[in-house]
């Protein structure tokens, strides 16, 4: 495939990089990583940024009905539908300044870099901040582009309380009292295409020493909580035989689980990552414990296999304990596979600009998950130091940013040409 | 032994029901139970309300340097040392109208009775409500006895803090501020001797159909907090061979425990009541997991090697899933042993005034075991309804409130006399 890289001269690795530096403070925690949370004063403020870089430059910025910020390039057939690229602003708790960050900001470089060369395309180009990616706030995550790709109703996800009790609805509305948009008009239409640019967030680029990872699909998640129930009962006097100790059962619903979910070739994810116990007292047994499970597997069939397990599980183990376990399921979200022309077109570029690639699937869950389901899509990964992520000293080099860059721009252009 | 029973007529059933009603008011919890952590304005407002019944009644009111209200019926010899009597007004988040307030209130009671009858004791009587017995918002417990009784300094305890960081002394000055009290002087003097009433929390005097405890002693606590630290990383990309999954490691620690302290005959106690995650997000391996330990034996020898055995079984448990564990002593109380003279008064009390007594040790921690180490001490014990305590449903009737009033009376008539 030939492409046009004429203009990939006008990315620039240093305003990239200033770019992730300037969004990085927003948030920015002692230990150099990101708290930005989905939806919160932090969230608007990187939105806001944002739009402020796009109306410098003359682009529009626009907002949708679940908070996805679109920054849009126009193109010289504006009846022709537009190609989408795009990440996420929210973080972890304690996240890094690339994961979700890297994707909108190498998507704003390429529409910079098309308008200082002066390029037209004939489709437009829009740049999407999707909401709620991380699903640490709210559950579950990715939530932007499941609403915009139908894969969940925007009713549904406004409804959804984050811990304090704060509904997405009353968080968003918040968000667009402090940095007000337009509300994006549907004549922009729907995705002719989507591609995204992300850290990789694993270990296999670096390995390699590859620099471009082409990515062949994301594997399935399903999301889960367990809540445990057993009794309040004073420490000291409440003899083992008769308590209802919702720690002890947890304790045996996690060990009984990992024991059900552990494969010998370590390909199924599996993890506890939130745990709230109550009354959480230290000389009260505790009556209630509540945790969420992650689990993950690129085939669909074990993927679904496995999590079906998990309820019998859970409740013969609370049961040993004299407990009950009630699971509830948050999401499923089968592999994904993108389309071999996509994957083609992302692994043509990095070759055709002379950097060393890889594929590979997604162990990470991503927006382009749900674009996949709306349209062509694909992903472009770049190495983080030590595969670390969701995890303040994630890093990533400045090279490193500009290739994935010039590679979504050489693959971006193509798409909205044709 | 010979006791004057005349006055005790006066003690009132229905007066001393009213009062722990009233007093259930503050930090009542929908479920009927009560929320009152110490040294909150909840627990300055039960202060108050005890304040104004004794100032109502011409008892002196102070407070001494850890907050531990003292109110005062004077005796004819203002020399002798007085005798105490008291517990605590703060609660669990999730505890009961009785556990701490009747001991108060028995005290005060009693109190009422020997004005209403116009009987003088020879040495002062000071009902005392001690500071944070219960160590929920702030550890350790049975804080403000422990100080009294120079079993811990004040300035170690005014610089605890809770899960907010906020300090004893800042917590205590409030109080004070909502809630001033004249200092108690010196001049007052230390116990001559302690009794406490208190509901059993255990279902022994229930099921043996006893009205009225004797308390032998209290068996030994120790509590300490365990630090499990990981390392963050991704959910969705990061091996578990690789991962330092800190929820995996605290898992593996507390089965390791539970194994370590697991006793046939069941009189070990042995509770993880508290534990707090670290990043608490969904889809990031969790770094850190913090919990607490709750250990208690009758026999200090046992105590005392099964607490020494928890670091090292913490340690091997966390290395075996990569993971570091830090055990940090909080407390290691001994058991006490109440002298056979307090225990025969409380028991010939109960015998002459006719209810249906048992010898019992107690399993839950008070604040008489520090003050045993200053004076002779001794518990009445009263029934609990099934023996459940540290629990909204805690429940006790008001006739088993009287008896345990009328003993504590009789003894503390005897004491107060001598």
């Amino acid at each position: 495939m030939d492409f046009d890289v004429s203009w990939l001269d006008n990315v620039s690795q240093e305003r990239l990089w200033a770019r992730h530096m300037a969004l990085g403070e927003i948030g920015g925690t002692p230990r150099g990583g990101v708290n930005r949370l989905a939806l919160t004063a932090l969230d608007a403020r990187a939105q806001r940024t944002l739009a402020e870089w796009a109306h410098a430059r003359g682009f529009g910025c626009t907002r949708d009905a679940i908070g996805n910020v679109h920054i849009r390039r126009p193109g010289t057939d504006e009846t022709a539908a537009p190609i989408f690229t795009g990440s996420h602003l929210d973080s972890q708790p304690t996240g890094g300044k690339f994961d979700g960050a890297y994707g909108v900001l190498a998507g704003f470089e390429v529409l910079e870099a098309l308008e200082d060369t002066g390029r037209a395309t004939r489709r437009a180009v829009e740049v999407v901040a999707w909401t709620n990616e991380e699903g640490s706030r709210f559950q579950p995550g990715c939530m932007g582009s499941a609403v915009f790709c139908g894969a969940a109703a925007a009713e549904a996800m406004w409804a959804v309380t984050d811990r304090d009790g704060v509904s997405v609805r009353a968080a968003l509305d918040a968000v667009c009292a402090a940095m007000p948009l337009p509300a994006r008009p549907a004549s922009h239409g729907r995705p002719a295409a989507y591609l995204e640019a992300h850290i990789e967030q694993g270990p296999r680029l670096e390995s390699a020493g590859a620099t471009i990872g082409v990515v062949t699909g994301i594997q399935g998640s399903r999301r889960m909580t367990v809540d445990v129930y057993g009794e309040e009962a004073h420490a000291g006097t409440t003899p083992r035989a008769v308590r209802k100790d919702a720690v002890s059962a947890a304790v045996a619903v996690i060990a009984a689980l990992e024991s059900l979910l552990h494969d010998a070739e370590d390909i199924v994810r599996f993890t506890v990552g939130r745990m709230e116990v109550q009354p959480n007292s230290p000389n009260t047994v505790p009556s209630h414990v509540h945790f969420t499970i992650d689990l993950r597997h690129p085939d669909a069939g074990t993927l679904a296999r496995l999590g079906d397990g998990v309820e019998a599980v859970a409740q013969r183990a609370a049961r040993s304990k004299s407990c009950t376990a009630a699971v509830r399921h948050l999401s499923h979200v089968a592999p994904t596979h993108f389309p071999a022309e996509t994957i083609a077109l992302v692994r043509d570029a990095a070759r055709c600009l002379g950097y060393r690639n890889l594929d590979l699937p997604s162990g990470a869950g991503h927006d382009a998950m749900y674009l996949a389901r709306m349209c062509p899509t694909g992903m472009i990964f770049v190495p983080c130091l030590r595969g670390v992520s969701h995890n303040e000293t994630e890093s990533a080099t400045p090279a490193d940013l500009l290739a994935g860059a010039r590679v979504l721009g050489a693959a971006l252009a193509t798409l909205a040409d044709r």
